[in-house]
């Protein structure tokens, strides 16, 4: 298709559109794959249709500038991940995500162009996910952009993971390597410092793909809860690790009253995060365990389960559940035990 | 209980809890009051039990500057009125309110007693409503306050009322007086200009208590929902009444390919309305139509259901439904019809 215009970027602004052009424009591929998703955007809620199965609800908010910089942010892939945050939660549960809500407050200065790129990647992350874009609501902003997400999920009544029921002795794992989505963020934040001081110099970030895709677009492991499913596994404890391993399998332990043992040497770290955290003169283990915004997942099984995961790649058992008294404890390579602490809360 | 400090009003930080404790005390009256509700906060996701009915899902973005001032919007209030216009939404589908989540972003200028006012009300509309508050997210924002509320409800799988199934001959119904939040509205923001030209002038509100009222503090009409069930009445279409009559009337007429006439003597005014809007050079009608966020409910009815309400108080007939080709028409009280006409989206 030829397009005349193609080498300037078209801007709308999203007020010629109206409100019903502006639903129309973000929910016409919206396509329903579930026949419990009753019936979706267009109405005053959504309506889904039950059946013998829990429910899951998880909800996130993403604020410009806080949680995101658009600076070096594409709007697709913000889309994508402001979708795929929340079904890691429902993950979390060992639930399995069937639709989203989504809504956005934007400022003026988006246009059609700006906000249709943003849906993409809303749209291509319900599509990858097999999940519903079921509602939502759009407003105006005095300032930055806002994207508030829904996720509902299912699982069977038996088949729910909760924080809370960790046991002594159990194993704890972890689905993929850590550390990388901050240090992704830190190449990220510095090629912003290079271009803000002179803005000649192109990004750097070729090399560093692995790394800088996993802060901008991430993935709920999904494929893990079946994979579980498969192999009759359903864990004692899960969690998504969103705040970075220490602090969320703090949060496993402080909700199970029981301690915890971490192996240094056994925490998956990708080789390009290594060398990217001594060229930062970071510790590596410190970005593994404080950096967050992996959303691989962190969960706790006994013995016996823990086998059968023994052969199957992907999985890391990275320390075991202690009681209670016992604390907190990270081994380091050389065997020595150091208090596991959880770093402070980066978003407020 | 005394209290040396009484006459300051206290500001603590909202950095001085930590995650964990903003949580806490965000969350500590959370009551869960459904069966159904098996988890709330405290896990990656809330967890609801389903059963053989519809589960509806309704969400709303608040975001100040835009849909509050809060310069004359108490957070008690806005905390309430968050909750009541999404449960609004889910009365508008003849359903039952059961569970809410809550999400804040808010800058550092709120101190955790602004944050502990704006759940107050937040709480108390769970309290008076019946709905258990199951989760959330809370983050900060550059600039203002943003509120996203996602509400979930039940309905029999027979019961649903959608926009789209009004048919031609229904009686158009509305279930209270239209305009007050509107003129509520309008002294607001008088009285602020009055205050920001003159600070030593207190405001004038006192003697226009329930048209502020209507504006700040406004119910869902849960109880219409109820009395409807008791008749044995499942209204064809119905949706609540956010954006103003004409408005939210043409999204029924359109969904459901058919027009409406709407006869103006009919429409219920309060007398303060009119007196208010006369004081303001405002058409008393031209409020009723056009003002919005009044939250009574819309909806149709064929003419054997209508007549069971014709001696209920509170219900108001003010038109019916006609075939596409007639048009939206207004009926004026001379008998004269004009176009009925949508105002523009307020809030893009």
């Amino acid at each position: 298709m030829s397009d005349q215009n193609s080498q300037q970027p078209s801007h709308t602004p999203i007020s010629s559109l109206g409100e019903f052009g502006l639903i129309d424009l973000l929910t016409k591929h919206a396509r329903h794959r579930h026949p419990e998703t009753v019936k979706g955007v267009g109405d005053d809620a959504a309506v889904l249709k039950n059946d013998q199965e829990l429910t899951v609800v998880s909800t996130d908010l993403l604020v410009e500038g806080i949680h995101f910089d658009l600076m070096y942010t594409p709007l697709k892939h913000l889309g994508y991940k402001s979708i795929v945050v929340n079904l890691s939660d429902i993950c979390a549960m060992n639930a399995t995500p069937k639709q989203v809500t989504v809504s956005i407050a934007l400022s003026n200065r988006f246009s059609v162009e700006a906000l249709t790129e943003l849906y993409e990647g809303i749209h291509q992350a319900c599509i990858n996910y097999d999940v519903d874009l079921i509602g939502g609501d759009t407003s105006s902003s005095k300032s930055g952009l806002v994207i508030s997400v829904t996720a509902i999920g299912k699982v069977e009544t038996d088949k729910v993971v909760y924080r809370n029921k960790a046991q002594v002795d159990d194993h704890i794992f972890v689905t993929g390597d850590l550390g990388a989505a901050y240090l992704g963020l830190q190449i990220l934040e510095r090629e912003k410092r290079i271009y803000l001081e002179n803005p000649h110099i192109q990004p750097q970030l070729a090399d560093h793909q692995y790394l800088v895709g996993r802060q901008l677009r991430p993935e709920a492991r999904q494929d893990v809860i079946e994979i579980l499913a498969q192999q009759d596994i359903v864990p004692n404890a899960m969690i998504d690790i969103s705040d970075g391993l220490s602090s969320d399998v703090l949060h496993i332990c402080k909700q199970s009253n029981v301690g915890c043992c971490i192996f240094e040497e056994n925490v998956p770290i990708h080789p390009e995060s290594y060398n990217m955290a001594l060229e930062f003169k970071l510790n590596p283990i410190t970005c593994a365990l404080s950096g967050g915004e992996d959303y691989e997942l962190l969960f706790t099984l006994p013995a016996d389960q823990a086998k059968k995961l023994q052969d199957t790649a992907g999985f890391f058992d990275i320390g075991k559940i202690t009681p209670l008294d016992k604390g907190n404890l990270l081994y380091g390579k050389s065997g020595r035990a150091d208090q596991l602490i959880a770093q402070g809360w980066k978003h407020l």
